[in-house]
């Protein structure tokens, strides 16, 4: 047993949602960094479908979904051999942890977030899933004990709340958990804006699909993004993100996707006027995103392989989330097998 | 698959929370009636430990309370040869089958319940789980499509949320729950009123532990706390439940134990003041409850036997439950698991 909340070794925890294509700006945003992650990191890492739920989702879309996310994660280079890749509703552990963590929550808590005080501004009737989804986050990476979460700004307020959680669970029964802290990005993480909007960033859940470039878009479907995307009246190529936001979110996927700096970019397309830039950026777009793209159609066309991939995955969580789950049925006082039940029980059971 | 949500084979569902011990108002208004039913219904019973989790338990006694609402149901006469008897929290769909059903259900239709609304109005903090918990108790029904559940007047506002859900669940995804209906209480069931207080009704959560009579109460106990109940002035034994509530609510619980009508007993008991009556009850609780109270403790001292009980009850219980959760994540588009990789998955996992 840890005595500290602090002696606890390195784990990362991540997800995402299996809804709609993977974009550049996903992929720059996080993905990415899992990718780079892996080699020296214990990375844990999730298809959150139980999150996606919290919306109405068409079932065969969200199946669809669960496998082509799984693909795209693959084919961007997340290696199960390094890391744990799984589905989030296959690891029942989730829902109970969270359930358990619901009994420590008060619901001044949750009401007082941002997210949800902005999400649910807007609807006449709030989902009850829109309100306590932040519980079924905390438990997501509690189960595991993960140290560490690489997280976006938007949702620090959520893993603060993992942290209280956290807290409150280890002051009432003893220390059980880390308090899971944001992982700062790395160099490689770029933040990607709208291509219709750069003050905005590329999103998933614009209705437009033209803000966004996806993983799978098509050679022609690039191009055509790319050249309707907004810039300024400006013809030169700079790379002055304040004053020039959309030329400026140019160069930067540019930058990601070949490695070069912005100011090396810069300086060799000097002369291209904005429409052949647009071009070039297209083209580096294209031979950036085929393989992977490639990729996923292939993997796709194989969905027992993909869903065998996800049952190693089920396998490595249910170990670790199984042993977190006893320990904290344990300190609730809801376990009561004994060693001889369990014999007994398990010899029924299988 | 059925078609109609009247198609359902009839199926009974209960619970009980582990805390405290049973009383004559549980056991007159709850137990006995589950006793009588088990002969010609299939009846399902949970320990539902995870609803005791909504209030700060300590972890010990909660441990020990689980075996101890074992050991009185057993006693009571609940036969596991026919009924499922089980412990919540060992049955993992609860908490599953609740997240699904929170994903469908809003914030007004909680916030609107009666209870929440009475039991929260008086804390500064409201726990998340005091909220949340008439759709864990929705999940409960529904995860063993039960037709009819026993529930007392103060728990139809919490049915009608499980019927909602059940309606909403299966407009959206089809035909999957029937609408569980209250089931009516038979001439048996008696409403039992505190000792103490005879316009309320007996209760575990009153501090006063004089307002109750538990099954475990030893003679003396039991003799101190039918003298101390609070009756009137006048010492002829009558039963108006509305002009003389303390003395009929005697009448009531000797009537209940003893099998005779409360016209028979006042008729019997002609003569007698009220302290001689109570007397005569005193006698009547300690016949009925001394044999129930012996085998509690014997049972109490084999408690790998109870959890063994609760192993077969988990075993039962499962069965169905997991049946009805594969059911709900195909319908939701979550489960993806095909013949090929169950059979891969199980083979790794045994």
């Amino acid at each position: 047993m840890k005595n500290s909340e602090s002696g606890f070794p390195r784990k990362l925890f991540s997800g995402i949602q299996p809804t709609g294509d993977v974009h550049l700006g996903n992929y720059l945003g996080a993905v990415k960094q899992w990718v780079d992650l892996q080699d020296n990191e214990h990375l844990i890492l999730s298809v959150v479908d139980l999150h996606a739920l919290t919306l109405p989702q068409d079932p065969k879309e969200l199946s669809e979904n669960i496998l082509k996310m799984t693909a795209t994660l693959l084919a961007c280079g997340i290696d199960i051999s390094k890391s744990i890749l799984f589905q989030q509703s296959q690891v029942y552990q989730h829902t109970e942890l969270a359930w358990n963590l619901s009994c420590i929550c008060t619901m001044a808590r949750l009401s007082h977030l941002p997210q949800f005080k902005e999400k649910s501004a807007a609807l006449k009737d709030v989902p009850l899933g829109l309100y306590i989804y932040p519980v079924l986050q905390a438990a997501d990476i509690l189960l595991y004990k993960a140290t560490h979460v690489p997280v976006g700004d938007d949702q620090l307020q959520h893993l603060e709340l993992s942290q209280d959680l956290a807290r409150m669970f280890n002051r009432r029964y003893g220390t059980t958990f880390p308090l899971p802290h944001a992982l700062v990005s790395g160099e490689g993480t770029a933040k990607i804006k709208s291509l219709r909007n750069p003050l905005k960033k590329m999103s998933k859940s614009d209705p437009d699909a033209k803000n966004r470039i996806c993983l799978t878009d098509t050679p022609d479907e690039i191009v055509k993004k790319i050249r309707k995307s907004v810039t300024d009246f400006t013809s030169k190529i700079t790379f002055e993100p304040e004053e020039r936001p959309g030329v400026s979110n140019l160069v930067m996927i540019h930058s990601s996707l070949s490695g070069k700096t912005t100011e090396d970019i810069v300086k060799e397309v000097e002369g291209l006027d904005t429409l052949q830039y647009k071009s070039l950026v297209a083209d580096c777009i294209i031979a950036f995103t085929s393989p992977i793209s490639q990729r996923i159609k292939e993997l796709m066309e194989d969905p027992d392989y993909l869903r065998n991939i996800l049952a190693v995955g089920t396998e490595k969580a249910t170990e670790i989330a199984a042993g977190t789950m006893e320990e904290v049925k344990s300190k609730l006082g809801i376990r009561l097998l004994s060693t001889v039940q369990d014999k007994f029980s398990r010899k029924r059971f299988l």
